[in-house]
């Protein structure tokens, strides 16, 4: 490397962040059109609130902090105040909410989409900036709030197209799990540290089952890096009924039992257990009169939620189809949402009660599942590319550009200043569908020469004999120049 | 304040920083969606770029820099790398064309949306984060890919609803006034600093007059409060022919002319002049066989653009209405957008040529003219509200609203706990268009009453007298519940 090179400006992206193309961003706006559709009949409105907030209005409620900055971006003002980037949707629409109490219409239901930021080591698909999608209710204690959520969240996945079968929304009570620790001796504010370590370490059951997650709740853990994890230090007694959790597999129609089983004699003494075991069953009743199966939600004890606030019902939007991985391997997606009650979070700062319950989907994740099953948009196709055949007659160009333009196609002509090949492999990398060329015998004639560079491509897989395709120009038609717009546009026809 | 309130945590926005709600954002996203539109008829396709950028690779190109940090809102990463939030899309379009340039199809249409961020000091209508949408052409050298950039420009203001003749494009090029200051002793690396005084000096015209560019070109100017902007120090002489070009009024068709005024004699040995006379006299000539007249597109020798890495030609989108403010008074918009060559940004990186030119469009400035032509989106319609009369019967209400939904009506019941009379009050506050009521009477006869409750409003000012209101119930019908979906639809038909 010269010394030229080394001075040089570096042109690189920021570390954990990306770049996005047409179709890829073609993708998002077709979801994301379908969710908002989806989230406004159910009456949910649209909000947005800045991507920068103050630390202190957005508190510190992020999981697996692995960062000197808890997880956020910050900086500070000029003024000494210190501002962070938004790390998801649901702290702001909390300040959002406290600081307009009396001016919204109470139960608020809003949604909000846009990207959030994490100050996290990236990985391969973890990314520093990526993209959510929030419903939320706020100023509703009734459990029909949470209910609703999770239907809506079906309705979601229905309309971007995810077949009834393929998913499943999960609810469960933040409360069930509160009183099960406070029944083993972790209730108390000297034991919030713990508790949320037993949180997180349940949290993680998808990724480390239910040995991974006995061995966090216990002693620690030693990942594949070597690297040790403390755990809750709990004693067989304590991990026994919290896995009891875990085993419990969907319990379908009949979470009563639930009530019964073995170990949980000892909790429904407790108030907050049964507490969420009410609402557990209200929710399930709301449900299955509103005509959703156990196919679309279903009660799953084992599902916690890794973030501090929820304070009741929580719920998970999990895809159960398999994909093969580029190696063959199945992959599963699993959990593309979540959310649940949170009302403690409006309340820090109105100092009285403030319920509110949300979900949140993961777009970019969702997205790359929607991709896999066939879902995704179409990679959008090119413009029609002008060839500029000869640079005095720019005008001529110009205008047949403008003519298809004004029938409402897409076209463009060649700017640079390459030759006749250079700018057909332009037309090719642009994924243009036709290209139009007008040379001087054209011209004379009135006449435009159409490529259909769709038909083009594929025929030249076929016609190996290059005398061959020279002389037939497949998909290669001459037309008067008043029948451009005519011709183009039966040749689009063929591919839409 | 009691101690309790000054305790408990402040819900505010930071400063300088807004929400925004769904009027607003349904105005924003059919703006976005016709611009989006336009540029893809021009051939251009969707990219984006992450919000956080290396610092470095932004570069420092920021007028007006009255903060410390020049403008920019900047972190330190856990390896010490600076990161900064974009505060535009042209500095992150420069990253990427650089970092992508074997890979990118050239010359590169590519246009981009979202917001930027300033670290500047907050005013009335001046955010720290706001929106644009840009559009951008990478790898071609040549003029007619700025003439583009004008002509878009022109569409997109006729698609936004902009009629002709309210708005103007304005084109110019850097090299006449660099061509001119060099003729007046202001070349060489030693003049930079002046240059740019000089350059945002003129920039300031719209706000300041000729008479306040005159003092930032010479001595200084104090402004209202009392501070002072320190001047370039020029001399009258210097300063004459600078004044000239700001009172040159457009030229219209005769560029030429421009070449023979009295001062410009001396200039026109200047090369950089010459090339920057040549290249607006190519424009023009592109624009002119194009069908644009100078009622869209002019040139307009007092248009340099605050920016320091313009190279070549440079264009504003003016809007030339005037509208009334609260007070009567007339108010113009003013530009709403702009941009221009930047042959040397890319080049940065790159260590050899990359000509590129863009325009970039301010959304929310845009969005408020059009608000008030009456161009604007609509307030979007709340949903239906359900009214929930018996809680005991939620399920009956919930089934009310699914199938309002399931006919692509957006419905929700009332989530909340109160009686009656608040839930009406609160179907008003939602914006609903109808509430749906079913009491137990209506239940037993297989009925649904509905109140349109736009056309109810408007009666309420109608109907003075109490009595008659109630006798009459304008606009309240009751229906088989069979009729619910086509009674709705009716109500809704009336006001769309």
């Amino acid at each position: 490397m010269s010394a030229k090179d080394t001075n040089r400006l570096k042109a690189r992206l920021a570390r954990g962040f990306i770049d996005r193309g047409p179709a890829e961003l073609a993708s998002t706006r077709q979801m994301v059109d379908t969710i908002r559709r989806t989230y406004e009949l159910w009456g949910f409105e649209a909000l947005e609130t800045p991507f920068v907030e103050y630390t202190d209005a957005l508190g510190k409620f992020l999981p697996d902090q692995d960062r000197p900055n808890e997880g956020v971006f910050s900086f500070q003002d000029d003024d000494e105040q210190w501002l962070s980037l938004r790390y998801d949707l649901t702290a702001p629409l909390a300040r959002y909410a406290a600081e307009n109490w009396d001016r919204i219409a109470k139960p608020f239901r809003t949604y909000r989409f846009g990207p959030v930021f994490r100050n996290e080591k990236p990985g391969p698909g973890r990314f520093r900036q990526f993209l959510q999608f929030d419903a939320d209710t706020v100023g509703a204690a009734s459990v029909l709030a949470d209910a609703e959520m999770c239907m809506m969240a079906a309705d979601t996945l229905e309309a971007l197209g995810i077949p009834r079968g393929d998913y499943v929304i999960k609810v469960n009570n933040r409360k069930i799990l509160d009183g099960l620790m406070e029944a083993i001796g972790l209730g108390g504010e000297e034991n919030a540290g713990k508790r949320l370590i037993v949180l997180r370490a349940i949290d993680k059951l998808d990724r480390l089952g239910v040995e991974g997650v006995k061995l966090l709740l216990g002693p620690g853990r030693k990942d594949e890096s070597g690297d040790f994890t403390k755990g809750a230090g709990l004693d067989e007694g304590q991990i026994r009924p919290l896995v009891f959790l875990l085993e419990t597999t969907s319990l379908q129609r009949d979470v009563l039992g639930f009530l019964q089983f073995p170990l949980a004699g000892r909790f429904t003494e407790s108030p907050i257990f049964s507490d969420g075991m009410q609402e557990l069953l209200k929710i399930e009743e709301i449900i299955r009169l509103s005509g959703y199966g156990p196919d679309r939600i279903r009660i799953d004890p084992s599902v916690v939620r890794g973030l501090e606030y929820y304070t009741g019902p929580v719920y998970e939007a999990e895809l159960t189809f398999e994909v093969k991985d580029e190696d063959g391997k199945p992959i599963r997606f699993g959990s593309v949402g979540g959310g649940g009650r949170y009302d403690g979070l409006v309340a820090r700062f109105r100092g009285e009660a403030a319920p509110a319950t949300g979900f949140s989907i993961g777009v970019s994740r969702l997205q790359a599942a929607l991709q896999a099953l066939g879902k995704g948009a179409a990679e959008p196709p090119g413009p029609v590319v002008v060839l500029v055949m000869d640079k005095e007659r720019t005008a001529d160009y110009l205008a047949l550009a403008r003519t298809l333009r004004e029938a409402g196609i897409a076209a463009e002509i060649y700017l640079g200043s390459s030759g006749m090949n250079a700018q057909m492999k332009y037309a090719d990398r642009r994924r243009a569908p036709v290209a139009v060329i007008q040379g001087s015998n054209e011209k004379e004639a009135g006449e435009v020469t159409l490529k259909d560079l769709v038909l083009g491509k594929e025929m030249s897989k076929k016609i190996e004999d290059r005398a061959a395709w020279t002389e037939e120009r497949p998909g290669q038609v001459t037309v008067k120049q008043a029948d451009l717009v005519a011709t183009v546009q039966e040749m689009l026809a063929r591919y839409s």
